[in-house]
């Protein structure tokens, strides 16, 4: 990893995205959104995605110039589709009209069909809560992950990201329904270390420490093993029945033809979030963690990407050397 | 486990709840939604809960009488307060009215503060695929699970259930975010048998798959390690916010002290779930998860609960001795 200053990440990001015929509000909104994965420590599915997302645009499966747009409602629920449009510019629109919807009902949905890879999911729990709203929202994916009692990828991951809303740092929930993802495992096998917990099944049907034998059978675990095994499926059900959407079967299994995702945006009112009855709850459950567990370690989930964007926005935004490559020699 | 004829066991509990002062028509809706627990193979949920119930209610902790009222609302989310009545028919009030709010407004939220133990999650999500509805809800608890990097138990396993309707069988996906319950951990240790999976901490604080060792550590896991302690943290929150009740460090953690507890019932509009785009939609996915896999055992959520129904309805529903034994003691 390099690191580079948070602007000069976002301005090359800007003039990669022009040089694509994203227009130029939308140029910023995407690179914004790309830039604060980075921030966030989550290179992952911020810069280290754009090489794959480019190249989805060039073959004409994302449409940059595609807008998000309402095919049914019915009061605080509606159907949009995605047009086949950027992923993170469909899913932001999604989690703001969820937003508007939550202020006028008190709670909202909005669910998204035909959009693509949101990036980081993290982004739209962020947003939500930023602007004082709970927020609830899951996409499916391909085919990606088995199911509990299968060896082959039947069910997707389908990333979950549950956020609250709080002064002193939000709470913000960001995980994939695999104990690890792909991306994970690389790392680990690229460190040499063994994961912290068995990710997922070897070539002999046991479950494993080693990264690199997991990415070699395909067989992840799912979280909880069984449970995240009903969890994924259940997810892409309701995402795919509330857009009208695509399930997670329909998708095509390969990264750079994964396209027609479906997604569901849930969130609450703010003004209800910050009702009087609620004065300082989250604050007390975040306390409970430390001050009752002594010295031990217990993370709200949130906490660490705050410190990290203190770090990366002081000392500078890590890059991939590659991805950094990549996106200057776009612009 | 003995086995009674479901209509049998119904009419014991209906006559025991009476002896207890509920009203008949609640006496006949708390009975049923207990029957129903171990008809569908949920005893440790259902009958077996039934003895610190009414240990609660003599002590005068669950209120029999008490009825939920409505304290607030905005339009599609409302805030209920459950005045300590009986669990189970608190819960099932408010997904009726969620489900209500979804006809009225696409989606609705009913969030439930001073109410006791819902006993089986699963019966409301039943009971919205029943209605035809999507249903979400989710509890908190007592403090019952360490998070990640605590040995002290300072979250709960705040059972999340989900729910999808089908002709030819419901998903319901039922499941507290401990790796297995302190119920599933005794009936392992009474057989003798290693748990499938590690469960949680022996003394040494190495993971382990001896029921008893977690049991007598109390450090139980959550589901997929500290992604689980995430998600019971958030979970606790939003049901605190939004129903203005509490959080899990602020109940007494003792089961038979366990009370005023926060839950929320989320319905999604049955009409809209039904629409012309989501025609055989689930049934597609669940046959996909049996097609592709081939002779693999791939289970939806709810099959086996669906199967279990079946087979007790016709060879009576198995009830453990002495929780039958209670029951017709108190008629």
């Amino acid at each position: 990893m390099v690191r580079v200053a948070y602007h000069d990440l976002l301005d090359a990001l800007r003039r990669a995205l022009d040089t694509l015929g994203f227009d130029a509000r939308r140029a910023g909104l995407c690179a914004r959104l790309i830039a604060d994965a980075n921030r966030d420590g989550v290179a992952s599915h911020g810069l280290n995605l754009l090489p794959r997302v480019v190249t989805m645009i060039r073959a004409g499966i994302v449409d940059v110039t595609a807008e998000p747009v309402r095919i049914a409602a019915a009061g605080a629920l509606e159907r949009w589709s995605g047009n086949r449009g950027p992923g993170n510019l469909n899913a932001y629109a999604c989690m703001a009209r969820a937003i508007v919807l939550a202020q006028e009902h008190g709670v909202g949905c909005v669910a998204l069909a035909d959009t693509n890879h949101w990036m980081r999911g993290g982004t739209y729990g962020w947003q939500a809560a930023d602007a004082g709203a709970i927020g609830l929202c899951w996409s499916n994916t391909m085919p990606n992950l088995p199911p509990w009692g299968a060896t082959k990828p039947l069910v997707g991951n389908n990333p979950l990201v549950i956020a609250v809303p709080r002064a002193d740092g939000h709470l913000v929930l960001d995980m994939a329904i695999s104990q690890f993802s792909f991306g994970a495992l690389a790392a680990y096998r690229t460190r040499g270390e063994r994961l912290p917990v068995p990710g997922g099944f070897d070539e002999n049907g046991a479950l494993t420490d080693d990264a690199a034998a997991i990415e070699s059978t395909g067989r992840l675990l799912p979280i909880g093993f069984w449970k995240g095994s009903g969890l994924a499926i259940v997810l892409d059900v309701i995402a795919a029945l509330l857009a009208g959407g695509r399930a997670t079967h329909e998708i095509t299994a390969r990264p750079e033809k994964e396209t027609g995702l479906s997604q569901v945006f849930i969130a609450f009112d703010p003004m209800w979030c910050a009702g009087s009855a609620n004065t300082g709850l989250a604050d007390r459950i975040v306390a409970s963690l430390s001050t009752e567990s002594g010295d031990e370690q217990v993370r709200y989930p949130g906490q660490r990407t705050r410190a990290l964007r203190e770090i990366h926005l002081r000392d500078g935004v890590p890059v991939d050397p590659s991805a950094w490559q990549f996106v200057q020699s776009m612009a």
